[in-house]
This record gives C-alpha cells, structure tokens and sequence, in this order.
C-alpha cells in the first residue's frame, strides 16, 4: 500500500454484501463498483480516448503480453508510459500477460523460473519471469498491476492444480519483492481452480504477503455460473472488507449482479466490445442482434431508454445497414453504445446500493434485460 | 433552377479564373470552391456524422448505385430520405450510378433505353433508365442530383465515343424531363473523353437542356494530368459563368488546385479516406506513411501545423502502433486527419482568392507539400 492508493467504503448493502466504494489512483477516483472497458493494444477497439470520455470511463484494462509483443514496453516506457501514449489521462489497470502466455501464446513451457512462450504473432520466442512482468508493467506505468500468474482451464486436474497454485504463489511472492515503482498498486490474484481449500489457501497465503487489492482469478473459463458464484462467496469470505476486490473477465450483466452482492468490486469483459463489433447490443429490453432482417424499417433508436452517442443520432434500420455493409463506423457505434450500457449498468448498481434500492433494482433490471434474450 | 438553389460568385481572382462562391441548396449555404467527402454507403468510411460535423465538411457525396443495392431506396425514402437515415443534415450530393454501373457491376449491356447489370454483391440483374435513376435520387432525397451518364475509360476509340456520347446526351434530356423533385437541383456531366470536339459539342448540348450546375465527368480515369488540365479548360470556356462547376472524382491537391484555378467550384474525391485507411497520410510536410519504422518512436504529432482531433491527441508513434496491430481506431483517426486536410485547404484555398494571395499560397502549400512526396 503507498499514499497513491487509497480504497474507502463509502456504503453498504444491509441485505447483501454489495459496496460502494471509491479508490484513489495516481491519476484520479474510481468508483465501484466499476467496469473496465478492455483496451488490448493500448485502444479500446473501434473508439478513441474521447470516446472513452464521452461514454463516462473511470478506467480501463490494458494487456501486458500485447503490449510487450507490440509495440515493445520500451516504446511505450519512452512515450512516458500507457497514459501519454493512448492520452489517456484517467487510472490505467494492467494485467500480468500470464492469462495470455498459457492461452494465446503458443508452445508455452513453465519452468520453476517462468514461462517459455511464443508469440502469437510472428512466432518469435520470449520467457517470462515475475521479475519481466514488473518491469514491463513498470514501463506501461499502469496505476493497477497485477502478479504474473498461472490461470488454469477448466476442468483440470487437482494434481495439477495444486502444483500450479505453489507456482502461482511463488511468484506472487516474487513480484512483490521485484524492483517496483511504488505508485504502483499491485495485486494479488486469487487462483486455485474449482477446489475449495485450494482457493482457500491461497487467499490466505496472498493475505500474508500482503496486497492492496485482490483478483479472483480463473473464472468464466467454462465452470459453469452456479460453481462460479460459490467460488466467490467463499474467496470473498478470505478477503479483507477494506481492500478491493476484482473478479477478472467477467461481464454479463447477470454475473455483474452476483458478483458485486458477493462483495465484489471491480469487473472487466472484452464481452461488450467483442459483441458490439459482431453487432449483438445490450439494451434495456434484453439483447438486439441488429444485423437481423426485422429492424431493416426500423426506425426507432437502438434503446430508447439510452442516452449514448449513437441511440441519440442513429436508428436501428441504419446500423442494420451499415453492419450488412461492412462498415467499419457500424462496429465503433456499436461498442460506443455497448461500453456506455455498462458503465451506465455500475452507475445504476452503485446509486441503487446507497439508495437502499439494491434489490428492487435488480429485479426491474434483469427482468426487462433477460425477457429479450433469445439465445 | 429553383428558389431552394441559387449560386453566387462572391469573388474572383485577378490572374487566374479562380473564383470564390456560395451555393445555396434546401439543406443550407456550401462555400465554394469545396471538397466533398465521399460516403459511398451513406456514411464516409469510418466516421461518423458529428465527426464530419468536427472536421467542418459543409456537404457529403452518396453514391446512387450502391444505396439502391444495399439497404435499397425504398428503405431510404421511407427514413425520409438520406439526411435523417444518415443523421446528416447539412448538404448532400448522389452521384448517377452511371459510374458504377460501367465500372463496377459485371455484365453491363447498353441499350438505348438504359443499362442492364449485375450487381458486384450478389450477381443480382438489374436495368437502371434514366427515369429511375431519377426516381432512386429521388428516393434518396439529396440537394444535388446528378444527370445518368456513360463515364468512358481512357483510352476510347473515337466512334465509341460519338455513339456513347449521344446516348449520354439523350439520356441527359430524359432525366431532365424525368418526374423529379423540384427542391432537388439536377446537375448535368459534361463527357466527351478526350476529344476536344466532343467535348465542346457535349457541354453545348447541355447548356440547351439547361442545368442549374455542370460537371465534368470522365476525368481521373488514366489521362495524363496535362489532358485533364487541358480537357478542363476548353470545357470551362464553354460553361455559364454563373452557374457551379464540378470535376468529379479528382482529389490530390496539385490537381485540385489547377482546377480551381481554371474556374472549377467543387470536388469529390475517395483518394483521402481510402489513403487514410491505408495509412497514407497528408500533412503540410507531404505525404507520411505512418506504418513506416521510422515513426516507432516518434512522439510528435502527425502534422504539427494540423488543428485536427488526432493531431492535437496523439503521435506519430501511437499511430504507427495502431495500424501495425490491425486496430480499427487507427483508420478512423487517419481518416478524420485526412478529410480535415482537405477541407482545411478548400478553406485556405478560398481565403487566399478572398485576399488576393492564390498564387503565393498555391507556390507556398504545393513547395511544402510537393517536397514530401517520396513516390
């Protein structure tokens, strides 16, 4: 912990363990609980920085292992770190690349040290260690750092999974202790796949090392959204009340809901900008596939109810068109609408809490939003 | 000619035939001479409408071949024409089809009652007249409409040429004399590929039919920039002083300003949004290629005597980055660049002849310019 970063609880729940909170960065407040729209390469995909403004975007999720493959971190460490280069002047969340090492990357071998690996792009060879972690998230000078980890598929082997959980811990330990910029807040990642004492376990041995903030690791990998919940309830059960807590990689609104009266703090998906760009919509009245032939005439707004850039200026009819076209702007006015429709959704989640409306809220919500999903 | 549609010469230069104009149409005030930005699909590729709003586009060309195909006019006039399907309300010109139709759709037979074709995005038949191409700009609602013509492709033989050239003439009539919307003005295309007589003859026949605008078509199409020159200033000495000039389809600034120079009002041109898309940038400096390596560190803007969105936000060297990953953002950011490029020099263009200074800012721009152009 350093004076950069500071995490308050501002309100919570009195019939769930949802809160409402607000952590200080080096380059500003988050509230939470919060949704981190996902910026790969340095962008969020399709939208630039003023986009991200416009929509209302506290803080967004950049990816180490791309951005060591391209453009290089000494590149962006020259630029004056990830928030010159993208201008971007709000909090910045880095993950450690070990989710994309095992599972993007190509003939990965862990060794006690790291992780062999090769690029997804060019084929080229590299080697991780928790040491290069930090000093590439150094270089990016993400306000949020996270461990490099091991994040296991599912199903796996308990064998496995306790062999990999030693790993993960040590080199939790490891990056703690790495050459580090204090202004850095780094976390711990909860891993430990669908085993109980193992998540347990390390809960507690990463309470010890002792971090400002703590992931839940692994998830949305396949378990199924029952077994997920529970891994939560009992992690969260482990974790400090006064430290932040970041499920990773999930979005549904749906598990939003779950996860934050769990207690959970902080979210990312590339789901709504992933979606956006295939031209499935989030709306008030459930999911909208707007390529489909029956909004060809319609000329009413994507959702009514939104305020964003593109239900004010646009209809249905003509996102259809410019989807069926190939238009590249079809794809940015999609995830203009999607990110907005999140951020709004945690806007709407955290008002409720301090309202006291947390409940009723997610009735009214999840009712309109799933009564339209079709698939 | 109607009252929704009036041109005024406000100014002309003292050495060249330079002129400075504006056009009023039902959709407000164009300053001449102007760049109009091509949105083939009812969108120019990549932005959307407040982005041409923010790099000051006055009026936007549509393309009448590819709305009829896709979404189809009749889904158009039901939006209540281009402008609201769009969101774009300030000026708006369709070409013909004519263009497309020769060049683009497969299998085209000329008859003298119209064109039979195929369509490039599903081998659909279809026989556009003049009188639908009427109907279909109708449909599509623009301020400035254009007469159905054969663009020839250089070279041509002579005889082909005489023969294309009345059909081209008679057709010309026909849209004339076509059911049409009396707020839309109907601009008449001078052809004649390169044959002087042709062309004399051509632009002679139309000033009988009568046009509120002129253009001159088959230009841009493989004639040295000496013949296009040439070719347009014999047309120009035939066409009405009081009425607007166009030359279609011709984009790069060199040309751009000998045309103006010879008296020619307005422009459309793809050449700086598909550049953009392929990284191709112009600047004051010249042409810069952003993926080339040796922007990898260059954190200077693109062009530093640019004002636009992604010169006063980002570098060289973020852009670079983004067209090396694939990142959708980067065309929209070198798009939004190059369209204000452009519209910028209209700008600079029209001021120049305002303050008697064209030649001085041509030889100042085109040093600068012309220095950087490596190919």
């Amino acid at each position: 912990m350093n004076d950069n970063f500071k995490f308050e609880i501002i309100k919570t729940d009195s019939g769930t363990r949802a809160r409402v909170g607000r952590l200080t960065t080096p380059h500003g407040v988050i509230n939470t609980p919060i949704f981190m729209p996902v910026g790969t390469q340095a962008t969020v995909k399709t939208l630039s920085s003023e986009d991200l403004h416009m929509v209302g975007a506290e803080i967004i999720l950049s990816n180490t292992y791309h951005l060591y493959l391209r453009p290089g971190h000494e590149i962006v460490r020259k630029a004056g770190g990830l928030h010159p280069f993208m201008n971007w002047p709000k909090p910045i969340l880095t993950d450690s690349g070990g989710f994309q090492v095992f599972s993007l990357a190509e003939l990965n071998k862990v060794t006690e040290n790291g992780v062999h690996f090769q690029s997804h792009i060019d084929g080229s060879r590299h080697f991780f260690t928790p040491e290069l972690c930090m000093e590439i998230q150094n270089a990016l000078g993400a306000d949020i750092i996270m461990v490099f980890d091991e994040c296991l598929p599912y199903p796996i082997e308990r064998d496995y999974a306790e062999s990999s959980l030693r790993q993960t811990l040590k080199w939790a330990e490891r990056c703690k202790n790495a050459s580090r910029n204090p202004k850095q807040a780094l976390f711990g990642i909860v891993q430990g796949a669908t085993f109980r004492d193992l998540r347990i376990q390390c809960a507690r041995e990463l309470i010890d090392i002792g971090f400002p903030g703590y992931a839940i690791g692994g998830l949305s990998v396949g378990e199924t959204p029952q077994m997920m919940y529970e891994i939560i309830d009992y992690v969260v059960d482990e974790l400090p009340e006064d430290k932040p807590r970041y499920v990773m990689g999930s979005g549904p609104p749906v598990d939003i809901f779950e996860a934050v009266e769990r207690g959970v703090d902080m979210f990312d998906c590339v789901m709504p900008t992933r979606n956006a760009r295939n031209a499935s919509l989030m709306t008030s009245q459930g999911v909208v596939i707007v390529k489909n032939a029956e909004y060809a005439s319609d000329f009413s707004p994507l959702d009514p109810e939104c305020d964003c850039l593109t239900c004010r200026n646009y209809t249905r009819a003509y996102l259809r068109h410019l989807f069926k076209a190939g238009e590249i702007s079809a794809m940015r006015l999609a995830t203009l609408h999607n990110v907005h429709f999140m951020l709004t959704l945690l806007v709407q989640i955290r008002e409720a809490i301090l309202t006291g409306r947390y409940p009723e809220f997610k009735k009214s919500f999840l009712g309109k939003y799933q009564r339209g999903i079709h698939s």
